[in-house]
């Protein structure tokens, strides 16, 4: 990349938010992403619309691609510059700019962390409500590309539910506004294919987001079952029942083992076949009942014990054991895969059976807790990618798991997004006839396809088998 | 139109599902707008999706454009055929295919009526969320070319939250999947793109919907008010309060009269100054006490009286002189037309006055039925279109109406669509580089401008301001 441009960007952006030296740079070389890294040409700190602007209009009149970042948090490898370029990151522009708590929404910039919207809003009894499992870092503008999810989505949907309107600056440095605060927007739904598009349609600058009441009480259960069977059975006689928890979480006895051994140890029983995670909220006259059917489902389906938290300690304690599962893996080995695959809910227990064996068969340390609600999987692959064979044994696993769940009727991404790790995936899943019409569709917006190159779509470098391979290896500090 | 065409279509359909004569036509002429009509060439009635291909494709090689068309009930005239061609009808279309309770959706063809969808499914404790007013009617096709809303979307949302999965026939005769039963489709949100696209992206033949669980109960009030800023200050404060009632309608002083001049007489005063229901659902325990806080507030804005329903009988009454209202107008005048925008709710006070000075200023006698928990405004200006004055006034009227809720931050369009009703007021909303990018959205799936033409895009004949002039009137049988 031509010094010419780095200069020009430190005029825009300031010499403390321009980075261009390899030390610098090597921040920004890897996201939530095990697999990959990249590292970019150069990477800048805007911190206004404006001079996103400018920046944009400074790399296409340079020729350089450039890629829109926002905590790095992603597990799809979508915030990494995998062709080159300039990551535009947007961690400086984080301001909360208005709360409407009439009107029921709030702006922010796309740096705004996601908790700490709802912690903003939380003394007016508002709350965001997609809470991706990375909401204490995590921000809303990755969220918006990504459309997040979260345990709490069963209940209370996806990103995309919650963005009333957007301003982002197209690929050839024109700001558009998009949707509106009302939440009707006549035409057609721009803001929806923004939503999820994985940054590859421009830069966001600010959302007008949709915000919820506080419900007024919740309670947390935890059920143990003697197997992932049973814990899938009891998730869709929930459902069935008419319930609508705000999380279905389950965690199976490999996970449960590898929790206990950790500091993130729940005091679960670990001969346990699996233990799920119910919550469920609302107003406090309506829970009683619903605990009481739960447990009637849970026993019914062979549960051997369901426990209801006593207080916030306890609650926390039953969340621990989820949300500090992938911490926990990191006692097992050094890194961690995690797969991201939805199947329809009642497909489960065939699908879960099948994935745990193509561990085995792999010879690989495989592990699974899931938003069991939405049939959302997270096979989780301990491994060591200085391993060179173990290494090629996750990819090999990694595409096997997403061909079984295909063929159950289900979907290559739930919320990780496809960004540059499934990309040459999506054969799978979409004949050529539907890629060109996303192809047709993302050039609407970057019909030069500069902003976000490489994601999404099958790379041309390779075709569906290989497309988990470490293609950037010699760029990356791994390995 | 080739006769060679007629006798193409007829061997695809069949005779008794093509129509070419003048009489048989008529009944096409129309839908629910009253400021529009328009004589297609023909019409068939296909049964299958394949049949939809190849009357597609029939029409393509004989340069013929074509128009989707549900039930006929849609209020901005997006299913007549402005610029002529063939209009391809789906109400044979109208099996229910598969419910899945397990998983919980349904896969419909676009033909099923609204409610016979939610009746189907009621005996599994299920309903189908979204539901326009004209549900015992318009068609789940219709609902998704327009992204049908109603009163209850207040509490649920719209259509598109509940459209899981699409098949499509593209303008080029081929036919597409879009989205995942699952719920979860990765790569860009075609599916958010083709609901709401008013029918101008290809012939929905397929849809998949997400069910929901029916309530356990819910309860209707009815409350009294001196003016209709005290009732709209009751639909701010129960918001801010944190309730989400399914529904909050305001019925003015206008059309309270007119409804109690009616067979839809339900007893309501004819001297309040307007009329709030309120619909609360939910488990039996949380009503109570939602019903208190409702009251409180009410009282609090001034509110003379709250009644809370006694049984289904008062329940309907209640509801019939919302849903009678539009009934009620047809004693007024011969014709009625819905006006449909949206202001943010805090500025429906000030809106709304605007409007009814609007109304009065062109001598018009105009009412409001809104939905006002959405601020979704419905102005309905009743009127004799024979009158040619009286017509040029109601076509003013309504455009006044659509500036003074654009300039009060609004969107001229809530739940009936832009169609060709309202097409030359997109610049009122959106610049020449937003349609433009809406217009080359349009061409990912009909690049041709073949589907639907002459609907969302302001036409290139006339300028705002003429927007909804009866440009077609010699075509058609009004006047």
């Amino acid at each position: 990349m031509s010094s010419g441009l780095v200069e020009r960007l430190r005029e825009i952006v300031g010499e403390e938010a321009c980075f261009s030296r390899l030390e610098e740079l090597a921040v920004y070389e890897c996201d939530g992403t095990t697999l990959h890294g990249a590292t970019p040409a150069a990477v800048v700190l805007p911190n206004s619309c404006d001079e996103v602007c400018r920046v944009v209009k400074a790399c296409r009149e340079a020729g350089v691609p450039f890629v829109p970042r926002g905590a790095g948090t992603g597990l799809s490898g979508g915030a990494l510059a995998r062709d080159g370029g300039v990551v535009i990151g947007c961690s400086r522009m984080n301001r909360i700019l208005e709360v409407n708590a009439e009107d029921r929404y709030a702006v922010v910039e796309p740096g705004v962390v996601n908790l700490d919207l709802s912690k903003a809003v939380a003394s007016l009894g508002l709350f965001y409500a997609p809470d991706p499992s990375s909401q204490p870092v995590c921000t809303i503008g990755g969220n918006v590309a990504e459309n997040a999810g979260g345990p709490h989505c069963l209940k209370h949907g996806c990103t995309t539910n919650y963005v009333l309107a957007l301003e982002m600056v197209l690929p050839d440095g024109e700001v558009v506004k998009l949707g509106s605060p009302t939440g009707f927007a006549p035409g057609y739904d721009l803001v929806g294919a923004v939503v999820g598009s994985e940054g590859t349609f421009g830069i966001v600058t600010k959302v007008w987001v949709r915000l919820s009441p506080l419900p007024e009480q919740a309670e947390t259960l935890l059920a143990i079952f003697p197997d992932v069977v049973s814990a899938c059975r009891t998730v869709s006689g929930i459902i069935e029942a008419g319930l609508v928890p705000v999380a279905l979480e389950i965690i199976d006895q490999r996970t449960i083992a590898a929790v206990e051994a950790s500091v993130y140890a729940a005091g679960l029983p670990t001969d346990a076949g699996a233990v799920l995670i119910i919550e469920l909220d609302g107003p406090g006259c309506v829970l009683p009942p619903q605990i009481e059917r739960v447990r009637a489902i849970a026993e019914r389906e062979g549960a051997s014990r369901l426990d209801v938290a006593r207080g916030e300690a306890e609650r926390q304690r039953f969340w621990k054991a989820r949300k500090g599962a992938f911490g926990a893996m990191g006692r097992l080995a050094p890194d961690l895969y995690v797969c991201d695959a939805v199947v329809p809910r009642s497909k489960l227990p065939e699908v879960l059976a099948k994935v745990c064996a193509i561990g085995d068969a792999h010879g690989l340390t495989l592990s699974n807790v899931f938003h069991a609600g939405d049939g959302n999987l997270h096979p989780n692959i301990s491994f060591d990618r200085r391993d060179a064979d173990e290494l090629r044994r996750v990819v090999a696993a990694g595409e096997e798991i997403l061909r079984v769940c295909v063929e159950a009727g289900g979907v290559i991404s739930g919320e990780h997004g496809i960004g540059s790790e499934k990309n040459d995936f999506m054969q799978l899943l979409f004949d050529e006839a539907d890629l060109d019409a996303m192809r047709r569709l993302r050039a609407v917006f970057d019909p030069d396809g500069v902003c976000n190159p490489g994601k999404v779509f099958p790379s041309t470098r390779a075709s569906v088998g290989s497309g988990l391979e470490p293609r950037d290896h010699d760029s990356v500090p791994f390995g």
